[in-house]
């Protein structure tokens, strides 16, 4: 056991023995399962919308209130529930001689156990990896005397939603042995089907009765039970909305049917293989520590299943996990989540990145509306780009009044962030394809962005960024913003690189780009000034490098002393004026997360600024203490890198935060922060860094870990690291191309396909 | 009677014939006198600290607390008291027969009058303005029977201060027949003396007995009245400190010495004939409506005693009426004190600029603290020109939380609206050996502040001003300012004239004084770019100019829906989360002002932008009213022009507000208001506006004016002005040496020395 009545039996898993109803939203979230089609939260098989039971799908953007988009919470087709002699009996129930809930981690399985002196009940439910579209679930009713089982099993529409009634109408017809339940959205008028069938012993059930509300359509059934011989009750479920297929309703019955056919093992077999597949690429196996094992393998299970494969759409701050959010990215996709795929399976990683150039049109929209050029990303990005970030987000809870915080037009880092991933996506994979055709659009888009918001400083001599809001929240309205800054140079120098290969290698293109873009020479000509001049704030005479304009001579205190300052604990402690503004309080790693992105600082300036920033933290987001922890074992400080990786892995895990704050539901997954775990471990622990084909290893475990074990590619070829005190091992898989570099301790070797390499580990 | 108990005699005086004490501090400013050197607060003879009695005296800046910068409010000299039988007896006495205050305008001469059953006493003070340091009192008793008077006559150190006590020790020593108080001041150690004589029929009294405790220097006088027979007190006060000359004590006493040998008649004659000579400058006659005749002097006189001419010492923005607003200049000082001196007496105007002159250091160490080259002006200005505006001005009266507002930094505009009136006090003048010798340094230092300002847009290819506070104040943190981007493009392009005009005729100094600040070729030809490519935005398709990018874009309320979002009465409206930050409400003039600074508008453009920001005006400031006065006239709104001409004359006089508000004592003089009476007259009801060399008049009278008089001057011409309803007669005066050109309804004439012009009036 862990903590918080966590435990786990195979390191691929987390059980729990007893239900805590405060947590239903926590726990509903921690042991949700999901293919990046639609998030099914994992909560008992009789939930409801007041467990916050929830199946959140993919593209299912939709305003109900006027206001806020967000995901349907589509009607629940796994709905069931049970009585035992009109007692009913369920996971909620009180008195159960015993109960249990896990997650099974490796095949994306969500097993419930519950059992009285009359049953025990097994239940198992996944969405499939192999059929996106479908869920299943095996329902096994073992009873210990005979007596009368009475089931209701259909598809629950009575769903819950944060902001409004998505659905306008509910119409469910029987489609041979289905249930049909057909729904539009209220804004965009997307037909919903949710196409559901029950099985008893492997045949349809013939319903006694079928009931069927506004919202609800529920098969009554009455079984015999005979003490000793199980009842199993099979469910799927289809789902599609208009916006995948033009025939959502036949898709459905189809993908139904083809499920029935097929029988629910040998679904959960394809499923499982499809699993196997995927922890092949993602796993990392740590050895000394059973609960840091399970702990990773919880965080990159939830980047997975987050992460939309099969379309070009959003990874959201909470994934399919709820509503929160909007179901939208954030530079989070990009900074957090995206690394992982790029090491280990970089399509996801490009299709990530075509999604950014999907919704092109509705960054250059933003740009134009603000009074800029090129493509300014959105803050808060669905379907199509456009900025779902509202001026208005916090309330100042003093007053009651609302705060205009800057996210949408102050935080302008997302738009190189981006870019400086399509150029850390090209340096990995050597895709050129991909950066000729989009990266290079977008690259310049951003970078002519970057260059109308900039300002020339005439008497400087210097580009500056003004009105900024960086990473670290609580400081808004800065200039100069050095991770801004050092963004938007670095990527306007990598935007001139790609010019240049195109006019070398596709001029014809280029020119193209340019034509379409209105790119001048006389804009390129600006490019390269940037380049020499835009102001990079360097280290102060102690070696600390100012985060932004000025932010030295504001008033240096400590994260606990502000605490005492606070007159609401709820209040928002950054603009206007919270209790960070004037100090030199962080929200959450500026500096420190610029250096996670750039190898080219020293270690003795990164020891420094980590002296520096690290107790002036408050790590407001939980995007920040992962970026700690990378940066700590960089210099060597390995308890604290340690610190930093178990409260970055346990943000969800151990939350026991209320979801409702403000009036504003927060609850789900960190996704971003469960991407940060897997670059803790490669970029942190192990000290991976790769620079002009050279692949870099500089590793720092944590005390009582034993080794840790996982597989990186570079240019497609994949090479397993092991890593224990001893030694660092790399096999280079038979089947590579390419020869490649590798650099341990200063030394650099050359790694031949097939080959393992085995260096001290000094 | 006007209103609040306010009479006038002879439409050049104010009386009051019943006591408020609730309205003390208002009364106290408004029956004030004064004489530029020190302010005499308008109370009774008899008032005490706790009456807000005060004497306030120039060039005595300390500072208490720590933290706030003030004027002195000296030992008061002309302490008196009196019993009669017993009985004490003054102007605070219940149950008189006969109470006045009245305010001689005409002599700057307070008079009390206060009788009961046994005897009537009258007072005159005033304060020399042929000898500034003196004071001067005459205080009669007549008894209606006989009876004991007891009087106590002294000085009273136990003064009222704001911001904690200012005197560290008192020191009282007996000097022939006078009283040396001596006192020092706790920051820097100012000596401060006061010297007193009291005379009783002419004869220096003689104490039964002299009481003197920490603070105070009483002389204790017993003298038996007879019936009818009046007794004659007469004192003398002078008043030195160490910042006035090496010697103060001996200068004190010396000129107690020669008031008493002079006498109070003709010290009182001597006083009157300078006050005459002062209203022969700068009175204006209004026939038609007695009300607003006494009302404008009332402000004229206010403009006059609180403007310091006797060395080079800002005009506060409470002038010498209190200690609040640390007796600091403000923009205020050059765009409404100084206008009525530059057209009537330009030696005062003069004084002013060379005023800033002085404290071009200040403003130089306040342009470097915050990076930038040049002359940055202070936000509040005091003897050195330091900035003495806070970071911290306002309190959040919600959350008792201070408020950071940017006064001090991003209200730039004081810095080129000096140059503006540097520029203006040149054309009206012609003082060529001013402009070269001071103004032309200080004109480039102020451009030279505006070029490390500005930025340049490459993009857009404009110079651009961001982060601006404008006259405007609820808007906070905004670009491209209109009022501040116009005014520094004027100020820059008449820089260039200068820096022309000195390339001409003295290429040396011009050569000094470019090496003295640094200010290369290459400096100057960004001045050049800056004169083209300052970005001032033009009016939009409804003719309106948007005050500042995105203005247009907040949500458009009046003034009075705001009012019904406070939370608290007394809540600051604007940043960073006051009612009309994200809204059109202004808090006073912003382009309006910019209209009333230039003539290059047309009257279609002022009408139609009058029209757009009138209503959206809250007038927070009382340096508001007057400038839509003004325009209104321009454009031919006679009542609302004339109905805010009443508004800006009676801010003090009518005033009924709370003297401290937020525990900030905001009392006293509004001194900028008094300026823009002088203003609203001449340049909105007489129409008169000066533009290369020619005088233009268009006036617009109030309705029940019959007739305008006053005078004015061009290069040293003088001219009197005569408007009524059928003509305008301008009579040139015989001892002037040119020739002017005149222009009245597009008709130009000229005007010879002595020659008289009566032209009809449109």
């Amino acid at each position: 056991m862990f903590e918080n009545n966590l435990n786990s039996e195979a390191l691929f898993d987390l059980y729990e023995t007893g239900y805590d109803p405060e947590q239903a939203v926590t726990t509903g979230s921690n042991y949700m399962f999901g293919n990046g089609y639609m998030g099914y939260r994992g909560t008992h098989p009789d939930a409801t919308k007041e467990h916050f039971a929830a199946c959140i799908v993919s593209d299912t953007y939709d305003t109900a209130d006027g206001k806020w988009n967000e995901l349907c919470n589509v009607p629940n087709g796994l709905f069931i529930s049970l009585s035992i002699n009109n007692n009913q009996l369920s996971g909620f129930s009180e008195d159960l001689n015993h109960y249990k809930r896990q997650i099974k981690l490796d095949t994306a399985t969500l097993c419930n156990e519950f059992e009285n002196d009359q049953v025990k009940v097994q239940v198992e439910r996944f969405a499939s990896l192999d059929q996106l579209h479908l869920l299943a679930m095996k329902y096994v009713i073992t009873p210990k005397n005979q007596g009368d089982a009475n089931l209701v099993s259909g598809i629950d529409g009575d769903v819950w939603s944060i902001n409004g009634e998505h659905f306008q109408e509910f119409r469910v017809s029987k489609e041979a042995d289905a249930l049909l339940m057909h729904t539009v959205t209220k804004e965009l008028g997307t037909d919903i089907y949710v196409a559901e069938c029950t099985l008893i012993d492997g045949v349809p059930g013939t319903a006694d009765s079928l009931e069927s509300n506004e919202k609800q359509a529920f098969r009554k059934l009455s079984i015999k039970l005979s003490e000793g011989e199980p009842l199993i009750i099979e469910k799927f479920v289809a789902i599609y909305s208009g916006n995948d297929t033009e025939d959502p309703k036949s898709a459905a019955l189809q993908d139904l049917h083809e499920a029935i056919q097929q029988g629910y093992q040998s679904a959960h077999d394809r499923h499982s293989l499809k699993w196997s597949e995927l922890w092949n690429s993602y796993d990392i196996q740590i050895q000394g520590n059973d609960r840091d094992q399970t702990l990773t393998r919880f965080n990159l299970y939830h980047n997975i299943i987050h992460t939309p494969t099969h379309a070009l759409l959003p990874v959201g701050a909470r994934g399919l996990s709820c509503q929160a959010y909007q179901g939208a990215a954030f530079w989070d996709q990009e900074i957090f989540n995206l690394p992982m795929y790029l090491y280990t399976n970089p399509a996801i990683a490009k299709n990530i990145l075509m999604y950014r150039y999907q919704t092109l049109e509705g960054a250059r929209g933003k740009a134009r509306k603000l009074g800029y050029r090129g493509a300014f990303y959105a803050w808060i990005s669905g379907k199509t780009g456009a900025e779902l970030c509202p001026d208005f987000f916090f309330k100042d809870v003093i007053s009651g009044r609302k705060i205009r915080n800057h996210f949408n037009c102050w935080q302008i880092h997302v738009s190189p962030d981006i870019a400086y991933t399509i150029w850390r996506y090209y340096e990995v994979t050597g895709d050129k394809q991909f950066l000729q055709q989009y990266g290079a659009e977008m690259m310049l888009d951003i970078s002519l962005f970057l260059m109308s918001r900039s300002f020339y400083n005439v008497d400087k001599q210097r580009y500056e960024f003004i009105r900024l809001l960086g990473p670290d929240e609580y400081h808004e309205n800065v200039d100069n913003n050095v991770f801004t800054n050092y963004q938007a140079r670095y990527v306007i120098e990598k935007t001139l690189d790609v010019v240049g290969q195109l006019k070398a290698e596709r001029p014809d293109h280029l020119q193209q780009v340019l034509e379409k873009l209105d790119v001048s020479e006389e804009v390129l000509s600006t490019f390269e000034d940037m380049v020499r001049k835009i102001y990079v704030k360097v280290p102060n005479n102690d070696g600390v490098i100012e985060q932004f304009d000025g932010y030295f001579d504001l008033e240096d205190v400590r994260p606990e002393i502000l605490k005492g300052r606070l007159i609401d604990k709820s209040e928002y402690w950054g603009w206007p004026n919270g209790v960070a503004v004037h100090t030199q309080v962080l929200k959450q790693a500026d500096l420190i997360q610029l250096f996670v992105l750039h190898d080219d600082f020293d270690q003795e300036l990164l020891k420094t600024n980590f002296d520096y920033y690290e107790p002036r933290t408050e790590h407001g987001s939980s995007l920040s203490p992962a970026m700690y922890s990378i940066i700590a074992s960089k210099i060597g400080y390995r308890d604290m890198a340690y610190k930093y990786f178990v409260k970055s892995c346990t943000v969800d895990l151990y939350n026991t935060n209320k979801a409702v704050s403000g009036g504003t539901f927060i609850g789900g997954i960190h996704t971003a922060s469960c991407g940060a775990v897997w670059q803790m471990l490669v970029f942190g622990f192990a000290g991976f860094s790769e620079h002009h084909d050279t692949l870099y290893f500089k590793p720092s475990l944590p005390k009582d870990w034993h080794q840790i074990r996982f597989k990186l590619h570079h240019r497609l070829n994949f090479v397993h690291v092991t890593i224990d005190r001893e030694q660092i091992v790399l096999e280079s898989a038979p089947e590579n191309k390419d020869a490649l570099s590798i650099d341990i301790a200063g030394n650099t070797r050359t790694l031949e396909p097939g080959q393992r390499l085995t260096t001290v580990n000094h």
